[in-house]
């Protein structure tokens, strides 16, 4: 991935006043995401910039320049005119011997004006998305003041030319692929349903039927995994463009991860922060998907649309609203859709959590007798739209084909084909620690809360540690017994299962078990 | 200011997993509001508990909790069982010699799904905001969390019955004085406005015609000054509850920083968030500044809503629409209110940052010569609406009683006592760093942008440097000269001054010529 500091525009920057440090060091102070610049709190560059604890800076050395956080330390550990920076700061300026770090106040950010006006329900035109949109891509904007744009932006408040329009700034600020063929296929899933993972063998099918796939896809964004998590428990997903062809070329298809392309690289940077606000937005959620389709160079999708009480979409309405949305989009950028409505009233598959779902993926490709019926079919299901879509097979046939190719073992063939193209396919251990959560009495199984299922795999650990989250015991319908397990937390430490065990011990209705008259 | 580990609910907090550590150190980082602990990043306390860098986990020692970011530091700066504090949270915390600290995952803050329901247009109920403000106040909530509650809030999405229930909310969860009067009288003014301090003005009349006013004012939310940084100038502001009586007591009125009090503390914690999103909702607005008045114990209040194209509120259909709002809240808590829209088409003063306000404050105060008469005007408008409200004047002689109280020097000498009461009168100083902006032709004043001028204000360095911010040269209608200065930038430091000075070079039109024919 391009480092930040690549992409900050510094053209008019130093106009700005500005003070210079000549020593620098790095503390090996780990801050995860958020950069931070330590000054000594005596420091003459605070007292005469006005520079206050976490005040937001910008620190040059050469040509490479970031936003940072300011902290103050006692007199001691850093020279008055030493610079001290964290982790991630050191690995965005990697200064060199001899460098010199200009700290000056940040340039003002003007399309914030845009983002209050969002907020006051004015409607946005495609200046003033691209000016956030560049903003956000250029590091420019704090983690609050992202939270606002997307809070801004969600429950239905973007109308039609504002999706178009931040789809397109959302292609504009990052790479663009072009395959040089006419049909380029593509799968995208509207989240919301734990489990479902099917792309891996969909991508199989495709490129085994001769279509041409390169699949990039995201790491999860509020569920327990995405499909590049659950990839990776499988093969290297972190392609450069080089790789990515050399895969596709090869193998007809790739499983990656996009985030290593820098396509639609703002909806990296937003999904941080709805990851961690557990939001999506409607109409971003179209943007996001659709502009990284198009950067993906993809000139046909498959887009499924679980519907469920408690998925992402909850209702059928609500699933042709977006479908249309989505159609609507499409269009305007020359995209050919199909749209999936599918059930999504309970998980698709066993596993939930990266290295769960990989198990089952394996289990179906490998066509193993207890792989999961559900995922397979479910699997087969959108295999056949995108053989369809992409006339690799007609209306009729598409099911029968993608059916025979899965069943033969030729995708299972070219899965591992395309394993090894990304670096060598691998099959992930089982979590250290688990613990099942029994039917508190004899009766049927009326419902299951995909949200809350996917909360608890979360507690437990997914998709941080790759190894945790839970496993079905049951589908909805199924006649269990008192005492017999419901579904299995899987953690790779006690703390984790202890964390999601209380979790679920105060959410009782996760799996609802009716007691049969 | 009651720290804030005196407000977290523990009680049911330590059934969750967690691990101990018994060595601890001040590292002396100063990282602003936000508490950071550290950690050696070997640590096993990491390992067991799935805690990575930005983790948020509780940090308790003894009866005292808060809330941290984790940060990860290289081996050898802390023993693997040892817990590095930043100063905010060592400060909260204040561990004695020998006192274990139990780290462990916060607890799930269930009413985020609150939060989210509000983002997608569902209407809140009593239960849902009293979840929301107490864990809030239970300082539960991060920054973005805090930033998405804001942004669903705004743009007038709060209904009646949510702003009712939002103020009850926000009185609850902090202290309520009681004065065992049957008339405590206080003033409000809605924002937006730059300069516009007749708060100690009207304090100083009100109790010198025998009416009880306790004022307790906020600091600066958007702005480049609040009455209470303006009022810190003069005297002391940061008055206990037993300080704040006396001085009532003694003089019939005071003007004292409310966040010293504990009334409302939702709305403190909300600001710093409000402030750094430079946005206010309505809803929220007015739920933060009518619980402040009932927590404060005020039975009658008077409220000044200014109007203009760049104050806070735009125009008059906007503005009786916040009046309607305002009434219709308070007459649900018995609260008995008069509004007073006034002209927001400029600042009314001369000064714009805490001193330059107070130096204004004290000219109208002494009767001086040269005092802003467009403040002084203001002042007693809002005085003898006060006078009128609380029964000390009838509403023919209102206005004539305040302006003798003002010109006969009776409002100075009961200022005066007030001030002493607080701790001592002072009169600020001035900024070392000034620069004219001058006209750039003969011609006259058509506009002067409340909303541009304060931004130059602020990035002189108001509120926080005090001396900083503007002085106006000119008002409306006014005729200049080519050259002649509009207004002049004070700074504190040589860098701010050149900040400022950038802004205002690339805003031409923060007050308007027109060149006359």
């Amino acid at each position: 991935m391009p480092s930040p500091t690549e992409r900050i525009d510094t053209a008019a920057g130093f106009a700005r006043p500005r003070l210079e440090a000549s020593h620098v060091r790095r503390l090996g102070i780990d801050t995860g995401h958020e950069h931070v610049v330590y000054l000594d709190r005596n420091s003459p560059i605070c007292r005469s910039e006005g520079f206050g604890p976490h005040s937001r800076l910008s620190v040059r050395v050469g040509e490479r320049e970031i936003l940072a956080a300011l902290n103050l330390v006692q007199p001691g550990w850093l020279a008055e005119d030493e610079v001290g920076l964290s982790e991630s700061a050191w690995l965005s300026l990697h200064p060199q011997a001899g460098e010199r770090v200009i700290l000056a106040h940040p340039p003002s950010v003007d399309s914030l004006a845009h983002v209050r006006a969002k907020i006051f329900g004015k409607q946005l035109d495609a200046g003033a998305l691209r000016a956030i949109v560049g903003d956000i891509v250029a590091h420019r904007y704090s983690s609050i003041e992202m939270a606002a744009f997307i809070t801004a932006a969600s429950g239905n408040r973007l109308v039609l030319d504002e999706v178009v329009a931040l789809t397109h700034a959302m292609v504009q600020t990052g790479a663009q692929l072009n395959w040089q063929r006419p049909c380029v296929m593509d799968k995208h899933c509207i989240g919301g349903l734990a489990g479902n993972r099917t792309t891996p063998i969909v991508v199989a099918i495709a490129a085994e039927m001769g279509l041409t796939m390169p699949k990039t896809s995201s790491r999860a964004i509020t569920s327990p995994a995405g499909t590049a998590d659950t990839m990776a428990m499988l093969a290297p997903v972190e392609l450069d463009e080089m790789q990515l062809r050399h895969v596709v070329e090869t193998c007809g298809g790739c499983i990656a991860w996009g985030g290593a392309m820098n396509l639609a690289p703002a909806d990296d940077l937003l999904i941080r922060i709805e990851r961690a606000l557990d939001i999506d937005s409607v109409g971003q959620m179209v943007a996001s998907v659709l502009s990284k389709k198009i950067a993906a160079g993809a000139t046909h999708v498959v887009i499924d649309i679980p519907v469920g009480p408690t998925a992402k979409v909850r209702d059928l309405l609500e699933a042709q609203a977006l479908a249309d949305l989505i159609k609507r989009v499409a269009a305007v950028f020359g995209l050919r859709v199909r749209v999936l409505i599918s059930d999504g009233t309970q998980p698709v598959g066993r596993g939930i959590g990266p290295a769960l779902e990989a198990h089952d993926v394996l289990a179906v490709l490998r066509n193993e007798t207890h792989a999961p019926q559900d995922l397979r079919a479910h699997a087969l299901h959108v295999a056949a739209a995108v053989l369809e879509l992409g006339g690799a097979a007609s209306a009729e046939t598409s099911h029968v084909v993608a059916s025979d190719c899965l069943a033969s073992g030729r995708a299972w063939c070219r899965f591992q084909a395309i394993c090894k193209a990304q670096g060598g396919l691998r099959v992930p251990g089982r979590a250290a620690f688990r613990q099942s959560v029994p039917a508190p009495c004899d009766g049927r199984v009326t419902a299951i809360d995909n949200r809350r299922l996917s909360r608890a795999a979360k507690l437990a650990g997914a998709p941080a540690s790759p190894l945790a989250g839970l496993t079905l015991d049951v589908h909805l319908d199924e006649t269990v017994a008192t005492g017999q397990p419901l579904f299995t937390l899987h953690a790779q430490t006690p703390g984790e299962l202890a964390y999601a065990m209380e979790y679920v011990s105060r959410h009782a209705h996760i799996i609802e078990v009716e007691v049969t008259a």
